[in-house]
């Protein structure tokens, strides 16, 4: 990708400052928030069913990530969700979990079977419960077997273009190596730091702001989705920077959501690792 | 207002540690504790209907906010609002996204008539919304046509007492200029940045911190809400000031903390700007 | 305790990274989860009934902390709690605001009888309420006249002891001073610092830490759980000497997971203050 397509990508965020309703584990929520602020976008947060309807309608897009899903939860996901389908609204879905538990994986799937889901973001082993591949979960990190390394990057990156071409939207799977396809095209991107899974939440912070780049740049989703992708781990290296020696996790946590916060198009295009993949 | 009321207010806070049930959004409920901590009180946390009515009877003051409002919630308010009212208990009613949801305009109007409330606070389209005049909200950020300005303050603070007067409480309308009357009189409240906004929960955290003002000085509570307001707002005025060049948005929010929890009369007394408004 | 004892646990943790489900309060919840991985573990959060007995299968142990309980909460913690059981799961029950509540009291005695649980961890007035014995509980702070001091600590030593037989588990007593007892044996931990009363959630943290300790020390659940209670408090000792002169409570819960985050096993060895107490 150009330089120009980060930029103005970026510009388009913080220019119209999108609107996303965010139906997120009561875990990392506040997180997502501070974080979907920080890229330059505004949250929303209802997950009751009788007020997401209209909650939705105002909003620009919609994030459903069921890392604490709940019977009343799951029925307010449907339900905005399909109001955000009415309406053309951009839909993230993460299926947090997805392979660990019955509940969530049959959620997830009727999820992406029935709403007009733009983006579905994961880690590997999510998204192979998801596709239906089997899989196996080590809770809500990504089993060892499932990393995508330089050795599998054309299969795995085969495996994201078919998911992408059976879902019918782009799949962002992140890692150490991240990948984001459409059922044309796979980008690999190598920001980000170990450390980002030493905090909770930085898969449910990219889904906001992932949510707020598509929802600024809709014609333009999988280049949002990348340069989000690319932009947040690109935090990460930059949060890593300002680590001093008795900081640790907390500190690492404020800082990365500070570095999405203050990051420029400048940053972005010097620093962001992005390559096109052929897949296998 | 003179020096010692707001020495007073605070004196009494920090003294008598006042305990407050919050009933508030998942959103931001541990900034909500640990900024009412860092006021000088004590948070006690509950939403199940079952569960409320024992707490809040423990416990000095009672915060409602409808930020993330659910069925079960919904009930609880009004099981717990219900009992802070029987014991005289203040209560500080925040009717976040009232005007974008029916349910959250219908929910914070039922909550306002039926129970004895001590301080509503919310942004001006909130408060717009519950009073039943025309507003339109922009999801829970302020409308820009409904920001308070010099040009406007007058009637502003003319809308500000007559909502008081209708709803029989002390209104407090936040933002770039925050306004807090009574039935009798108006106060604006010039402290606060910029940056308070680009975080999630300035407002929630707020609340709580009014609910320990009132709590801790129940004989004056419009002097003890605009203590409280202008506490905060100065506490984002000294966050501002600790800013460095890496620092975003989830540094400001420690900072922020931080500075209320380390706010004295005499940084109160020499920073509040307050100023009694002339209604129109 | 010997050196050893301590540098072992801390080693099983980190080298094994044990998974904890988790069912805790919505207040602290994210706080819980990243010092959880601080302490060299991994957190897992479900409290939908449907999903629990799922996700405590795949997990090594279990948190029930009842600070925000509600109906479906408390249906999630029977079913992950039997769930566990069955499994020989190490299940640590913190009884938040037990005596503050009927609901609070009768759901943490249910769950103490019910379930096979390994580690109680509360104040002494919660944990006074589980045990049946008269306790006023101010909310979910100790009451004043249930401080352990110097003055008392034969007796209360004598008291953790006579729950932990009655309850079959081990049980950690915290504040100025914590006990930690079996049926047999009682340590007095002398760590920690004030500050720590002065944000929200060092106890539900230290809930997760202690899981985390015993999951990976099943052999040798006292002492685990002395080292992860000693560990705690010399984390919020060496956060206190962080401390510069702007920062409040906000900064020091960072520096406090901070701390967690890098503590060594030299640093417990020179700092654990633990001390073997004879019950009178």
């Amino acid at each position: 990708m150009d330089s120009r397509t980060y930029a103005d990508a970026l510009a388009s965020v913080r220019g119209t400052i999108p609107l996303v309703h965010c139906i997120t584990n009561y875990v990392t929520v506040m997180d997502v928030a501070n974080a979907l602020l920080a890229s330059g976008g505004s949250p929303i947060m209802s997950d009751e069913p009788e007020d997401v309807r209209d909650i939705t309608t105002i909003c620009g897009g919609l994030v459903i990530n069921i890392g604490t899903l709940n019977m009343r939860s799951i029925e307010a996901m449907r339900v905005a969700g399909e109001r955000a389908s009415e309406l053309g609204h951009p839909i993230v879905l993460d299926p947090v979990g997805a392979g660990a538990s019955e509940l969530r994986t049959k959620t997830a799937s009727e999820l992406a079977d029935s709403l007009a889901v733009t983006v579905v973001r994961g880690n590997m082993s999510e998204i192979k419960a998801l596709a239906g591949a089997s899989a196996s979960t080590r809770g809500v990190d990504v089993d060892p077997d499932d990393v995508v390394t330089d050795a599998n990057l054309p299969s795995s990156a085969a495996f994201a273009r078919e998911v992408a071409s059976k879902l019918g939207c782009v799949v962002a799977i992140t890692g150490a190596i991240d990948l984001v396809a459409d059922r044309e095209r796979v980008y690999a991107i190598r920001n980000g730091v170990a450390m980002m899974g030493g905090i909770t939440g930085t898969g449910c912070m990219l889904d906001a702001i992932i949510a707020a780049y598509v929802v600024a740049n809709p014609d333009q989703v999988l280049e949002a989705t990348v340069t989000a992708v690319a932009g947040w781990g690109l935090s990460g290296e930059i949060a890593e920077g300002r680590m001093s020696e008795m900081d640790g996790n907390s500190s690492f946590r404020n800082y990365l959501i500070d570095a999405e916060c203050n990051l420029t198009a400048d940053q972005l295009v010097a620093g962001a690792r992005v390559e096109r993949v052929e897949a296998s």
